[in-house]
Order: structure tokens, then sequence, then C-alpha cells
């Protein structure tokens, strides 16, 4: 591919300056993974000079630094607004060298200064207690990108790409990094990027041929095979191969040129000629040695272009003095003395090869999207009401409702083209297809006469991959815009290694001062687990609200809205909020209605009430607190309740209903917890509770372990038990259903053991008579079917 | 490629035959999704023969009842030996359709005849409740793949076939579950398989064009791109296209004779020919229409060969006349009298088709592995007892012994070839590298003279891929075979919802009678949270045990093995059961070793037990139990101790150490639970518990909320704070270190907090010096990195 292109673009001082600033890199970077003084050799290292825990990761780091170096150079050249994503995060080193080699990082932590005092400071501070964490993370500037899981950069890239024409996202896929799931399908992003108002996408494949331990696949399938696979893929591979650095600078050089070249080709066709034409977008495969530049060999171990070179080459430069020659022929082997002045300030010739104020890939405020995000237009929710006269008197399908209210935010952004929604081919199966009202899908595939709102500028992003959905979505919010994940509540356990990731990104930017705030990462589970009528077992999992209660506290929102209206409610706060993890879990099937629209917000402002309407205990202390979280035990509930009235009218019951789960934790836990005084006066401090849960009972256990009355909590909820079944037949299975609660409340109420033991067998008639029913009919019993909470 | 092959392999004779033997199976297929009763149409169709509610997945099945059908024909041309992979598993009603055609069903459900009266009760039986589940699950015969998730069907094709020479695996992927990040990487599956000594895998990509609302990306990129990419995967493709029956059956016969003789050329080469190169394995694009053979329109919509055709096409079969005759129709279009008897047996000619006895794919015995299972030899794990004369002693990495102990298994299974060491290129990191002292690891792509330990008949599995590492290991276990799945702690999160599939289908696997158990699937995780020294925290979250305990109690397990013999012990446990998961959490930095190999073998025998010597109440009540579960909250709880032992001494400690962590539930909650009475004998129905912990704290609250003593019990571990810093650091952060612990001993235990005032400022003051020393001095202070627990 590259024979056609200019063989010496650089002339040879734009080379010499060029391999000069990659030296810098390069010297800087095995500087903070060494040095914990000395950083400019002015004396010849000794053992204290040298950090006593060597850590971190050499082998990408030249292989980054001659990207970013190349790719300043382009900028310059042409104006370009680059942002930089680095897939092999742990080559933090050369990402914070680089940072600090234009200046960025100095402006941003002051006290890394740009002479030799600031560079003391920085090599002292990688990797080093009090200082900065060895992997690129939120407190490296430029950075969207938690540099530690491997498998996502591709798929952020593209995130940061929609919506940003003007942009340029340069991907770094470390070989290694290619070989996961997340990865490897993320390429095909290119089917759903629009060169007409999208920006562009640029992945560097970086074949460096060597995991921790082992050679990559992609390295070692030949260079044909893998040109075969990038084209199928659906890009233009270019390959910038060798390990002599002047001719890898010119082949690098004249492959940006080129490349950047044909990125606005493709975008003018596209945006004047009006091509709607999937393009061949280009992409480049670098090929140099692992730990390029670093000690050949090792202990008579070959180390330079091999896994040895993976993380420190040299271990025991404290204790071993061959080990601290190398170490200093290394590092001279930089020429340090041309590359920085006697302050220890990069030399004016190579500062002046970086871009300026905020094309610095460091500076780039793309990279730091609170400062780019403004608040989302919504529209009044309250419009989208589902009317409720009296409580369960209608049904209505609340994703419905929430789509609604979907397609009016999707139409007031569509200037500001600042919003999108993301599933895994589910839109429309989670009754949220309104949206399609005002937008698309996108699409830049192939299209066919019969094929339903598919567009390139379709703002609905569906592909069957979990991992895409949510990479693209991270990458959209990371980089200052809004979104919303609908998916089907068991499968996003695929990407709870994800969540990890961003929800430690969130955690560590509250800390960093200059980070801006950006939305919060929004899930709407549905299809959930009670209603998988279509799938069955291996569609039920409501686990991920356990998962996401692992994280910080302060990140972490949970929300089980039990109709449309309080749905409503908590889509439109959830869009305000920033920051945080938004987990919404509500059902798509028709289902009784409870709250009027007023009731709805108010009962959401506290997050936990009680239901009156439901309640007889008329403000004294009840006999029983019947709870319930979540749609469909909300209904078993209130259908215990009402068989309670009619068969034990003297019993005193009162509902609580909790749609902000982390209520039910302390306050000085979770920013939204109940004190312990409120908990008490909802759920009293001694009578039996009956809790119905939506999910694993337990977590209702581990979120309440410290309250008074946590020794009367009796939690119902999902206990994997279900198959393809019938709607009420799942909440047999795991107990959750008006009859086992109703059973729940004579063994737990004192007395009722003994006085209604007849109503006990009569519960357990129920429930024999539900089997023998549905094995027969195939349905659920008409008492069941047509159960409606009794008018008032 | 097809253009090569002869057009019509079939006689017209054999073309009518197959293609009525795929009209019964799509017969039946219809039949499972609506039929109540009246399967063979004896009378015209009413309302009362359809099911109340119509569950199922048309679109997929009619191309897997075509692929389904020329296997047997090919399997019976040249005797081979075929399992099927089910991809799309909600296409269910096609394999049970299959299976019940080729009489494998009725052996196994021999109330299902092959009948009238048993295909009444088949048809009625699916998606019905007491019936079978909607989606192939553990019930479906010849079923190895729990098929409501998507993503995983290659990986688990490539375990299969390893180890396996004479086995092809055929595997339909369809191509929605092709957009999936585990499914994209599963490709490269083809560098680890040794034509030599594996079976092969035959991938057939089911391009139907729709996954449930949208087009697939792979049907829309056009022929060359598809082509190249599977030839970039290392594949040479193979399409089958079209919507003609007759054309696509002789395709289709003409293309699985030319692709079966060339796996055979392939394997003759390598296994007489001794060929050693890559192969360029055969993989088929079968391109037809989604719910072929299915109404074309419904309700003025294009339905055959849309999405609209995936689930049910006709939904108002029971409400709708115009629906109830369009089933009739569609039906009747099979033509059922030329396909069953009067007695509603297939016919006679039709049921030669099918292979017979275990050739049959719904009896291979490959699709029920422990059937072929047989016990792992296993050697004496006391031989590689680290020495231990004194508790605390000497140090061990406990990893490195595993790895000792993981030699040999290694070696005594080799004539076997049933055990297989499965990593993401992690496998020497995590200190396992004894085993390639009698293995390699596999790989079949190139290699270069620099590298270590790679051959195409290795049996340490190493991808970087997560996904691909589970999906191997569950393919080789669910065909009889034992393994285990070395990880970082963190990164196992990656699988989360793979886990949630293999443990559903265990639990309904030990339910059905003639699924015979197979091998438990078996993780060591290690690089684990609390030394992450080269990572920080992208790299910390011990969530994943959190995660499997939500499962079904009987098949999980977790343990925690305080040092090397006790991972000794425990290694060798698992690899004895069956039917579990079991999780192993254990560090591979040195570190002191406590129990000699005696005690560690009691020690797991109790699962969890008073530490004598390191107690002092010596059978008494203790004023304190100081509780601890994993590698580094065990030194922490010691070093307390032995701070307590010299500044307290009259305190009374009791130290409990849990490995096996299951222990801690009741034993009317898991099987390995301690009754209450044994719990509070352990734990003291009354004093101050101090519970040290691996993971995050709140999960042994989970497990202990019904204990008598919960109120007492304060538990520490991992509160998501962490980055690059050093090790006794991170305990600091987290508040799980000796000097945090013994604080908590003064709060917690009666009168201390008085007595003992300036003692604990002594604690706070220790926690600014280390403060102070690490941000000095870049590691912790001697104290801590000498410490040694006291010699008796």
């Amino acid at each position: 591919m590259t024979e056609s292109l200019p063989q010496t673009p650089l002339s040879q001082d734009e080379l010499q300056a060029i391999d000069a600033y990659w030296r810098a890199a390069n010297y800087l970077s095995v500087g903070q993974i060494y040095l914990l003084d000395n950083p400019l050799l002015r004396t010849p290292l000794t053992p204290e000079d040298i950090k006593p825990r060597l850590l971190g990761h050499w082998g990408t780091s030249p292989g980054l630094n001659l990207i970013y170096a190349h790719l300043n150079r382009v900028i310059r050249a042409k104006d370009l607004d680059v942002l930089f994503v680095t897939g092999p995060g742990h080559g933090a080193p050369a990402i914070v060298a680089n940072t600090y080699l234009e200046g960025s990082y100095s402006e941003l932590f002051p006290d890394i200064t740009r002479n030799e005092d600031g560079m003391r400071k920085l090599v002292r501070q990688f990797s080093f207690p009090g200082g900065i964490p060895s992997h690129t993370a939120a407190e490296t500037p430029g950075s969207i990108h938690e540099g530690g899981e491997l498998g996502y950069s591709l798929s952020h890239a593209f995130g940061a790409a929609f919506d940003n024409p003007d942009l340029i996202v340069a991907c770094v896929v470390g070989d290694g990094e290619a070989e996961t799931g997340p990865l490897a399908t993320a390429w095909h992003g290119n089917k759903f990027l629009n060169p007409a108002t999208d920006g562009a996408v640029l992945p560097i494949l970086h074949l460096n041929g060597y995991k921790i331990a082992n050679p990559t696949v992609l390295a070692r399938i030949g260079r044909e095979e893998l040109t075969e696979l990038m084209r199928g893929y659906g890009y233009q591979p270019y390959f910038v191969s060798g390990d002599d650095p002047a001719d890898v600078h010119q082949q690098m050089a004249a492959t940006l040129d080129e490349i950047t070249n044909e990125i606005r080709a493709i975008q003018t066709a596209a945006r004047e000629g009006g091509k709607n034409e999937r393009p061949h977008w280009p992409m480049i495969v670098l090929e140099t040695p692992k730990g390029w530049t670093g000690p050949k060999e090792v202990d008579g171990l070959p180390t330079e272009g091999t896994w040895r070179s993976h993380q420190v080459p040299l271990a025991k430069v404290r204790e071993n003095p061959e080990h601290l020659e190398i170490l200093q022929k290394w590092l001279e082997s930089y020429r340090p003395d041309e590359l920085f002045d006697e302050q220890g300030r990069l030399r004016d010739n190579l500062a002046a090869l970086a871009p300026e104020g905020t094309k610095r890939m460091g500076a780039n405020p793309h990279g730091n999207g609170g400062k780019l995000r403004v608040d989302l237009k919504l529209p009044d929710y309250r419009d989208f009401a589902l009317p409720v006269s009296e409580p369960g008197g209608a049904l209505g399908e609340a994703t419905r409702a929430g789509g609604d209210y979907l397609r009016e935010v999707m139409r007031l952004s569509a200037d500001a083209r600042n919003f999108r929604l993301f599933g895994p081919d589910e839109t429309a199966s989670n009754r949220l297809a309104a949206v399609f009202d005002v937008t698309d899908r996108s699409w830049d595939a192939e299209t066919l006469p019969t094929d339903d709102h598919l567009s390139p500028d379709g703002r609905v992003m569906e592909i069957l991959s979990e991992h895409t959905c949510e990479g693209w979505l991270e990458g959209y919010l990371l980089t200052g815009r809004h979104g919303l994940f609908s998916c089907y509540e068991a499968f996003i356990h695929i990407i709870d290694s994800m969540l990890n990731q961003h929800a430690k990104w969130l955690k560590v930017s509250k800390e960093v001062p200059w980070r801006r705030p950006i939305s919060s990462l929004n899930y709407l589970l549905t299809s959930h687990v009670w209603r998988q009528d279509h799938n069955g077992f291996s569609h039920q999992d409501p686990g991920f609200i356990d998962h996401v209660v692992n994280k910080k506290a302060d990140v972490i929102r949970v929300y089980l809205p039990p109709d449309g209206n309080t749905l409503l409610c908590t889509l439109d706060h959830c869009l305000r909020t920033t920051n945080t993890v938004n987990v919404i879990v509500a059902g798509k099937q028709p289902e009784p209605q409870w709250l009027s629209m007023d009731d709805a917000i108010r009962h959401c402002q506290e997050g936990a009430g009680i239901w009156s309407f439901a309640s007889n205990d008329r403000g004294a202390e009840p006999d029983v607190v019947m709870a319930c979280a979540g749609d469909v035990p909300t209904i078993e509930t209130l259908a215990a309740v009402s068989l309670l009235r009619e068969h034990l009218p003297d019993l005193k019951v009162r509902v609580v209903n909790v749609v902000d789960l982390m209520r039910l934790q302390p306050d000085y836990v979770h920013p939204h917890g109940l004190s312990d005084a409120d908990f008490d006066a909802l759920f009293t401090p001694d009578k039996p509770i009956i809790f119905n849960y939506h999910g694993y009972p337990w977590l209702i256990h581990r979120l309440t372990y410290r309250r008074t009355n946590h020794g009367k909590l009796h939690v119902r909820g999902y206990i994997e038990e279900g198959t393809t079944t019938t709607p009420f037949d799942m909440a047999v299975l795991n107990g959750i259903d008006r009859f086992d609660l109703f059973i729940d409340v004579i063994d737990r109420v004192p007395g009722l053991a003994e006085s209604a033991a007849q109503l006990r067998q009569a519960m357990k008639d129920k429930l024999a008579d539900h089997r023998r029913y549905i094995v027969e009919h195939g349905q659920d019993m008409p008492e069941i079917r047509d159960w409606k909470w009794p008018a008032a």
C-alpha cells in the first residue's frame, strides 16, 4: 500500500527534529519508570537515584511516543483537531511524557514545572505513593479512557467521534487488546459512522508483537491475512513497519499525510457531494519492536523486540551494578543534552514541534468532556403522564410511556445533536419505538427497500453487542454529550467489567480538580427477570443491581419505578444528573398503573414511602409492613394486601413502596440513604416486614443489616428458579406471589398462625389450583389474569 | 468458490427425500410454536387447537433444519462423528424436531413417543408450563450449549474439538450472534487447534439477514468484504445461497461433500504427512431467508425473509380467523401426509435418512459429556507441600506451589489428554510456569526462534480474551474433560455473564435424569486486589465472588486459602468435584506460610476453624474474635494479633480463619454451611467479631445476617480505594491493616476505649508514620516489610 507514497516527505532537518522529540519522550518514559532523582543525569546514576520498587510498562511506550510525535506534526501542518485514545493504557509513561513536553501537563499540574525541578517531580511521582498511577486514567491530561482493562479503546473512539464532525479520533489499539472480544467487534463501528455529520476514527493497530508472555495472534498471521482481515472489517490498511527510526519516521509521516487527506476527501464527498456510500476508512498497522530503543539484551537474554520488554526490562537496577550501567547507557542513548537546556526545559526548536493551545492533544477539550457539556433540552415529562384516576384503575406499559418521552428528548436535541439512544437491537422490543417518529437507526451499511428506519443520520444506535453499545455510550458521555442505554436486564451483565472501569473513572475524576463533570451513565433495564415470556431461564438475572452497588456509593444510583408515571419522573431526573451511574429497572408489559403524576412526583422525591391508598394503619402502628420494590413485586404485594383486606379485615397493614433503592442504606453510607429515625418511622422498629423485591433477596439484607428492625425483615425475591412459563408462575416458582406473601403474614404476625390456620391452608390450595390450571390450560387462572385492585 | 463443485450431487430421489425430511422438521417446528392439539391436522384447525400464549422463535428454525438434515446425510455417507452446536439456541423447535425425527428424543423422554400421541405431547410441551423451555438447554438432546445469551457457540465448539481427533463440531453461528464481541474473536480459535490431535470445527455462518428488528451487519457488507473477513480470520469460506429449496439442497450437499473431504485431507496431512503449517479450515456461509417457508406476508406486511419472522410471525391465531387460515395453509404446505404415516410415525424411507445409534447428533455422547468423563489422574498433592516448621516461619508463593502441583497433573494426564490449563496470557505471570516443564502453550500460528514454549501440541491455552478462555474451557468440560482457568481477579468479571449461563446449565442439568455429571468449572483467581503493584486501581475488583454467590447454592463454592499448603489441598479437592463452580482466590507474591500440610488438610476439611497457635483463649470464652478470610487479610489479622499480644497481653483473643467461604451461610441455605450451633461455637454468641475479609465487606454480612451474633460482627474489606502504591498502603487505604484492626478491638471490646486510649493514639500515630514514610521512600516501613509472626 505504502509503495505509492512519497519515500521521504521529511527533510533532513524535519527528520532530525521529530526524531529528537521522540527521543525526548522516550527519555522521560524511561525516567518515570526508574528514576527517583537526577533526571538529567547531572552525575552518574547511583542506586539512590533509582526507585526502590520498579513498576510500569515500557514495552508499548516507544510506539505511543512515535505516534504522538507524528500526530503533533500533522495537527500543526493541517490544523487538525485530534483526540488521542490510548488503547495500551499501561503506556502511561508515554502519555505523561508527551503532555509534559507539550506543556499541557504543567498547566493542569502547576507543581510539575517545565524545568529540572519539575522533571524531578515528574519522574518521581510515577507509580509512587502519593503520585500518579501507572496507567492512563482520569488524572492523565487528554485521556478519556481508564487504561487498565483492555478492549474498549475503539468503541470509545467511535463514541467520541459521533456528532463531532471536525474531530479525528486517533485510536491506538494494542495487538494484545486486539485479541479481546469487545475490540474484535468494535471495528464494525465504521458501519455506524456518518461521514457527513460525524468525525473520523483513525485506528492505529500497534503490532509490536507480544503480550505479557506470548506473541500476539495478529502479529503471527502474516501480512496478507491481516490485510484481508482489516479489509473485511471495512478498512483500507496502511502498513508502517521497521526498526530503523529514520525509515519509520519517513513512512509514518508519508502515511499520515496521505491518510488525513483521504479522511478529508471522504468527508468532503459526503458533506458536499452528498455521497451516501459507506467509505473504506483508512487505518494504520504500525509494526515496530516491543520496547524499541530499550536494552537489546539483559542477563544474556534478548529483550528489545520481545515480551521481556513488556514491563520493566531491567529489574535489579538498585542491586545490580551491571543493570545500573545498562540503564545509564540506555538513558544516555537518547542524548538528553541535545533535548533539554541547562534549566531542564525542552529546547525551543523541539518545543515548537508541538501544537498550541487546545490543539495539543493533552489539552483537547474533548478529552475533558465536561468542559464541552451543555445541559440537555428536556420536555416537560408531565406531558406524557399516563392517566390514573384511581390506583390500579388502568393498564399501561411503562416503557412505552418512557418511549414517548424519549421521542421528545430526541426531537429537542436534534439541533444540538447531543443525545443518542443505545441498545443491542432492542429499542422496539423494549417499547421505545416512538423515537423512530423523529429519528432513525444509525446505519451506513447496505439497505434494502423493506428496511425500517435505517439511515446514516439516525441517532438510535443498535448493534447486537452490549460491549459496543456501552463503549459507544461511554465515549459519547466522556466527550460531553448525553445518552441512555436500554437493554435486556439479564444481558447487561455482559458489560459488568466495563461498568467497573467507568465507575472507577468517575470516582477518580471527582478527585481531579480540573476534570469537569460529565453526564451520568444511564441504564434502562427492561425485558426484566419476571417477564421473559419468550425466553425463559437463560434470560433471567436481576444481579446487575448487586454488581453496581459494590461501587463507590456517591457514584451509583438504582431506581425501581413501580409504574409508568414514576418511570417518567425517574428518567427525567436521571437525564439531568452528572457523574453518576443510574440504573433504572422497569417493565414493558401492560400492567396496572398506581400513581397519578402528582403522586408519582411526590413518591419519587421521597424515594421510599407509604402508599396510603393500600394501607389501613391510619397513622397508627401497623401489625405488619408490606414493602415492595419493582413493578411485578408491587403488583403481587398489592394483590396480597387485597386478599388480607378481604380475609383479615382487622389486620393493620402498611404498604411501603421503594423506588430509590439506595434509600434503604443509612445516610452515612449512601448520599440517598434514609436516616435511622426515618427508616424506623417508615418500617417500624419492631413489626414484621414482608419485603417483596425485584432481584436477589439477600441484597435487601445487605443494604439494611444495620437497621433497628432488621431482625424482623423477611425478604422475597428471585431465587434462580424459572423456565418458559406463565408470568404468574414465575412469581410462584420464586415465592414472590400473593399467596406466598399472605402465608408469610400469617406465619409472622403474632397470633395469626393459630387463628388463621384455615386461611393458610386455603392459600396453599390456591397455589395447587394454580399449578393444575397452568399445566392444563397453558395460561394463568382467570382470577390472576383479571385481578384488579379493589376500587375505593 | 462453489463454482467448481458438482452442480447436482443429489439424484432426484435423494433430493426429494432430503427435502421431505426438511419439511418434516419444519412442520414440527411450526407445530411446536402454535399447536396445543391436532398435530397431524386430522380436522381443520380450530382456535382450541392453538396455544393461548404463542411463544418461540421461528426465524432461525428452517435454516437449522436444513443444516441438520444435510449433516445427517454426510454423517451417513462418510460415517462421521458430528456434534451439533446451536448458536441460535432460541431455535430450539428445530433441534427438538430433529432429535424427535431421528429417535434420540424419544429414547431420552420415553413419554414422547414416535406416533400421533407422542407428537401431540411434543408440540404441546414446547414453551408450555410443565413442558420444555423455548431455547436449547440442558433438556435438549445433543446440546452442550445454553441457547439464550448469544456469543459463545464458536468458543464452545473449539473447546469441544480439542483432544477429540475424530470429532467434527458443526457450529451454527447466527449472523446476529456474529456481531457480539466474544463471537467476533472466537474465530481465532483456529490458531490454537492442532489438526494432528484435535478434531475439526466447521463454522456455519447462517446469514439469514436479520436480528430482532434490524438487518445484521454481516449480511450488509457484500460478499466480497465478507469473504475477506473470513479469509482474514484464517478460513476458506464456501457460500451456499438462495431461496429455492431444490437449488439450495444441491449446493449444500455439494459443499458438505467437498468440505468434509477437505477436513480429512487437512487432518491426514498433519497426522500422516507431519504437515505442521496452520491450515485454512473450510467454513460455510449459508444465505437463506429468515423464516424461510413461512408466511410471505402477514397483515399486508412482508414477513418471510424479514425480521418480522424472528419470533411468532402470526401473533393472533386464536382470535383472528384469517391468521388461523394462514397457519392451516402454512402447515399444509409441508404436506404432512407424505411425511408421517397413519400412526403419526415418520415414514420409513425418511426415517432411514437419519444416522443410527450414537451417530445421531441428538445421541452423540460428546453432547452429554459426563458419559465420556473419566476421573483425572492426580498426583499426591502432599508431595508439593511447602515446609512450615512454625507458623509464619518461612515465605512462600502460594500459586508457585500450585504450579508445581499442576505440572504433575499435566504430566499424569498426558496420555489421557483430558486436562488443559486456560488463561489470558497470564500463566507465567501467575507463577504457574512449572507446567511448561511438561507441555507448551498451544500455538498453531507463525513462530520465531526466540519464542518460548509454543507448539501446536501445547496444552496451556493462552489468548488475551477471557471470553475465549472461558468458552474453550466450558466446551472442554461439557464434552467430558477437565480444566482450570487462571485469571487476574479483577478481569474475571469480563465473563460474569458466561458464568451465569454455565451456572444455569449446571442447575438444570442436575434436574435432567439422563445428563451425567461433568467436571466442575474451576477458577484460580490470582494477581488479586491487594497486590496490583504494577497496575493499580483499574485492576482492583474482588466482586466476582459476590457475583457467583447469587447463583444456586448447590452449584457454587468459594475458597480463600490463606497460604500455599491450603491452596494445594483446595486445588486437589476442586479437581475431583463435578457439577459445581469452584472459585479459588490466592496470591502469587512471597508471603508468610502458616500451616504445615497436616494442619492445612485439617483446616480445609473444617473449612473454617480456630487457629490455636494465634489464639490465647485456651478453650475459654474469648474477649474478641479476630476472623479472617484471604491471604493478605490473614497476614494483617495476625499482625494485629501480635500487636495485641504485645500491648494487651491479658486480652483473650481467638483467631478464626475461613477458607471455605460458604461455611458462613447456614446449613439450610448452602450444603457447606455451618449449623447455627457450630457457628456460635466458633464465633461466640455475643463477643465482638472483627472480620478481615478479602473482598467487599458487605458480602460477609449478607452471608451471616441470620446468625446469632451478627449484631456484633464488624467487617473490614475492600472499599474501592486504591491506586498504584505500596502493598501495605493498599491495606491502609481500605482499613484492613493491622493498626486499624487494633483500633477496632479497642473500640469494640467493652472497657478498652477508656483503658487503652493511649494505645489507640499510638496506632493512629503509626498510620501517620506509614503515610509519611511511603511518600518519602516509595516503599513500606522496614517494620512492615520485615514483620514476622513471633516465634513460639
